[in-house]
């Protein structure tokens, strides 16, 4: 594990770090905010489309309450960086920068696109072993959201609460998710539905905690990508606790986040103590 | 004067401008802040070398402070852009994103570098006039650093309150300093000391209020291009009243910024009744 960069910020450190990963086969990168003193809990952040390992850290504020609370935070990149492989990257929303946070069955992406092991057992472990943080929770945006809502609710025991901005909720309806099930996980169906937070619902997956999600109403993907009433049908229906939270006016921007960040680290803080 | 972008943001708006400029001849742009309900003052932002309108806006978590204290902001880009002047793009430190807030004299900059008559006179009046404040206040970082205290010190009755972070205090002795004012203004360094701050105080010019500058103390620029110690010498033999927050530990990036940011827009709000 290698630190790149490490800047004092508020009373920690804000820092960035390079690991070779046994799950992706590449060298991830990943930001941090450790805060002085005992820390608490650890807030894995999985950022959305085309972001790295920089955009929250820059742009969410999050340093403030994340020092107030005693908890770190740890961003990972959005996918394995450094590989050519056929199709990665042709576009946005498919490839490098675009993971979904799954494991890939297809080829040429089954080696290395293995995000969803990489989060819940190599990241997570790193976490334990070489920050000796134990309590951790996961949050999200947008694709990243998605990733926080199906890697919590299948590992309950592991993550102790779940938060997400914007997320996709229902990837196998969304463009955005058929695209990268058809390319990660092939024609089959059953396989996607383990990788979407309403099916998850439907099979019995839950969490103890309420999650919490919030929502712009002036998001520009919000009826035909990110569709959080199909969240809120199956949690009601599965007896799951949530609170999503609609924000007049707000869009998908980090401008939104910035907004609410605080409230949902707080939300987290209360499992973590 | 055109909005490019808006994104609701805490209580109010960040946004994205463009104008036609009558001073440097060019597009100019500028991000602002703007609260909901009622307005109490205007801070201006001068960012530094390589900054354009976006750096402070997405990176230095300064809306909620503006929020809860009912102030804008305005931050506008460092320099004209769209031109193709000889040497204009040739380096990081001189040309576009570092005009330096003077206006230049030499050929081939003089009809569009005048980033001083920009922010002091066609700026300011469009914050007046198009965004109905009155009250305004100036702050900036490093380069920018030096643009407001130079500003400030020669306007003392245009703005409010002077803050700064890690400003360039002393050009004329600097190696950053020495290469603008080469370029920009010639080789008559008469011209050079009306553009620094230290010469300014040495020279008769004041500020009312206290000028308020936080600066790391690991800043990587703070010996041989920031030199702060020749700014409190020069304000203590001057009686200009100043505080100047040597802060541990910190260095030269947009983190330091967000640490502190606070601490200075409260120092302005009691300056913005």
């Amino acid at each position: 594990m290698k630190l790149l960069k490490s800047h004092k910020s508020f009373n920690g450190h804000t820092q960035f770090w390079s690991h070779d990963s046994y799950e992706t086969k590449t060298e991830m990168k990943f930001s941090t905010f450790i805060p002085e003193g005992k820390i608490k809990g650890c807030l894995i952040w999985l950022s959305g489309l085309t972001c790295n390992e920089e955009n929250f850290i820059t742009k969410a504020g999050a340093q403030k309450t994340l020092a107030e609370q005693g908890l770190m935070l740890i961003a990972p990149d959005t996918s394995p960086r450094g590989l050519n492989l056929a199709g990665e990257h042709d576009s946005y929303d498919f490839g490098s920068g675009a993971g979904f946070y799954l494991d890939a069955s297809n080829p040429p992406f089954e080696k290395n696109y293995r995000m969803y092991s990489y989060i819940t057992t190599e990241l997570y472990e790193l976490i334990q072993t070489k920050f000796l943080v134990q309590n951790i929770s996961i949050m999200g945006h947008s694709m990243g959201g998605h990733g926080a809502l199906i890697i919590g609710l299948k590992n309950p025991d592991k993550f102790k609460s779940i938060s997400a901005f914007s997320p996709i909720v229902n990837p196998i309806l969304a463009p955005w998710g058929v695209k990268a099930f058809l390319g990660y996980l092939g024609n089959d169906q059953t396989d996607w539905k383990d990788c979407d937070s309403v099916e998850l619902l439907k099979n019995g997956k839950r969490h103890p905690t309420s999650i919490l999600i919030h929502q712009g109403t002036n998001d520009e993907f919000l009826t035909n990508q990110l569709m959080p009433e199909n969240f809120s049908e199956a949690a009601d229906k599965a007896n799951q606790k949530y609170q999503l939270k609609y924000c007049d006016g707000y869009d998908h921007s980090y401008y939104f986040i910035a907004t609410y960040i605080e409230e949902q680290i707080l939300h987290h803080a209360q499992y973590l103590k």
